[in-house]
């Protein structure tokens, strides 16, 4: 059992760990006010890189001295390279030594990510931790793909760090800097991975490449595998993850932080995080069923309004139902977080993941 | 100058007049959380009879012991009787003197709704204020027309006058019924209407049928006209208007209540009301303007967010945007009714529309 309690320090904000950083795209996480992600006490949220280069793009963060000015979010950011979705989202990519050239998503655009442009866009948008540029492969891929891929990896971490190194902050206070450890599934690789890149004084050390279409029990062997050899004394993040049993699972094996589009994507269509279970709102049970979606996880939305009325705002299309399952997804995984972290701190996580899951997993 | 601020009490709350009341067509007034009309002493909204018929239903506001509940709005609802929509919305519609069929804009479904029908489905949705059915001609209608029209609406509101009379609210609270002045541009058909109404003893009295197509100075012509002639002693409500230019001219005009789409739907249009006028944050001027949208008028969006970050949501699209726009557009009515309300107090109401006119027409 390695699940622990910390902090992270970062200019913006005291961050109680385990967290899990709700995903800001776009300088916004979806169809919810700042105020509201205060609410819940979120002392981080993540943003794109790779959106926030196209959209708004350098110039208006440079303008805005920055994204936390721009968003007006008072707290940490955290932004990854880019990398993942250059990898994922644009067409016409070519991955060289050099770096990645690709064509924007959104008009075609061609530009290229390079490891020091990548530390430039995130002196840009000024986060409080950056990400070095890595190469995402898909899954599965070959042991000798992954291998030497890994290599290239490397040597982008490295040039990231040493860029970060000589480059300065442009808003006067202090970013960080993390390691990505990759390696597919493959124990040797991440094992290597690890060795190679805790050369370097990075500041955190995450785990890419997972949660990418293998099966859970395979990323969990994988996190358990990595956090036996990844730094004590520095923060642990599992990159993109994940499901309210993925992130009790993985603080079980030692991780520190999340990010995941999964409580706001959800959201969106409808599906809301309770501690019965995620539930589909539009199903047509609940057409007229005045309960409250969520009696044990008290949110603005599930102390005010009945699962009918958020159906009803979900069959008539209404922005308000974005707003309010959404409100609900982020309180119900900051609540989750708060209640990781207390029974941490109270010696006492086994027994509440075991109560948790029994009623989270009860109508399955 | 027949500008006046009164109060008008209902179960639910005491409503300062004049009095702006944002439009929730379906149970929500889009993109705005309740807790956010609260922000702006927002004591009254206006809910559809028509949408609300169709959708969520009867059997749902009924389940749901009534609008109110339903939605969590405990402050007053006025809901209209469908008729506007049934002729602007949907298709096959048949009038006759017994009500109007139609057919359902979502479905195709066919439905009559008589003047007795419509106070009934205003029962089950308790609204606080309630509208008799009326008919609403196309802009511009003969005198001809308009007179024998006005013969079956003058009909048909003595009829929801009996059946409301004779039937009773379902939730144990009171609710009120107003009638609805037609006419077109007519004023002697106007006469001829506010004099039929008048003979029964309606809480308050509308003025329907203005705001069509007609020229804003017409409509002013004749809005001051009927209050000439409508009773001092009862809230009289301009439906559907309007503008802030229209907000001003009508209730210096001596008219108490208003309602329209506008401040929430240009919003979703990316058009702000500031107090330099409406502006469009789409613009590309705003592109890196990192200014407040108005200084002068504080919001939770005016607070914290600028021009280009604003514009930015709405180029991405973003849900974000459509909530800071609404949020601020609805602040801006209800501050505009609240300074209208206390410069008519003080005796100073002709100084303060002067000086908001200067401003918000200065970059015309």
């Amino acid at each position: 059992m390695k699940a622990r309690a910390g902090l992270i320090n970062t200019f913006h904000s005291e961050i109680e760990t385990p967290v899990f950083m709700p995903v800001g795209t776009m300088g916004t996480v979806k169809a919810i006010e700042n105020r509201e992600l205060d609410e819940f006490n979120t002392k981080i949220i993540l943003g794109n890189t790779y959106h926030l280069y196209l959209r708004p793009g350098m110039e208006v963060l440079k303008g805005a001295n920055g994204l936390h000015k721009f968003m007006n979010w008072n707290n940490s950011l955290l932004t990854d390279s880019g990398g993942f979705q250059v990898f994922s989202l644009s067409s016409l990519k070519k991955v060289s030594d050099i770096g990645v050239t690709f064509s924007s998503h959104i008009d075609g655009s061609k530009h290229l990510f390079t490891p020091e442009k990548v530390i430039e866009i995130q002196r840009v948008i000024g986060s409080d931790i950056m990400m070095p540029l890595d190469e995402c492969l898909p899954y599965p891929s070959e042991w000798k793909a992954v291998s030497k891929s890994l290599s290239r990896t490397h040597n982008w971490e490295k040039r990231c760090y040493e860029y970060f190194k000589n480059s300065e902050s442009l808003y006067g206070y202090e970013q960080n800097l993390f390691s990505i450890c990759q390696g597919s599934i493959y124990k040797d690789l991440r094992r290597q991975s690890m060795e190679v890149l805790s050369e370097l004084d990075f500041k955190g050390n995450a785990i890419g490449g997972l949660a990418v279409g293998e099966k859970n029990e395979v990323m969990y062997d994988i996190v358990d595998y990595c956090t036996d050899f990844l730094s004590k004394e520095k923060p642990r993040y599992l990159m993109g993850v994940g499901t309210p049993v993925d992130l009790l699972e993985c603080v079980e094996r030692g991780i520190d932080m999340f990010d995941c589009v999964m409580p706001t994507r959800n959201a969106r269509h409808g599906r809301l995080f309770t501690t019965y279970g995620e539930i589909n709102i539009k199903n047509a049970k609940y057409h007229n069923d005045f309960n409250s979606p969520d009696e044990e996880c008290r949110t603005y939305t599930s102390e005010n309004f009945s699962l009918a009325y958020i159906r009803h705002l979900f069959m008539s299309k209404e922005i308000l139902g974005f707003q309010l399952a959404t409100l609900h997804n982020i309180g119900f995984y900051q609540n989750l977080m708060k209640n990781i972290r207390e029974a941490i701190k109270q010696d006492k996580y086994l027994e509440f993941k075991k109560s948790f899951l029994e009623k989270y997993l009860s109508k399955n």
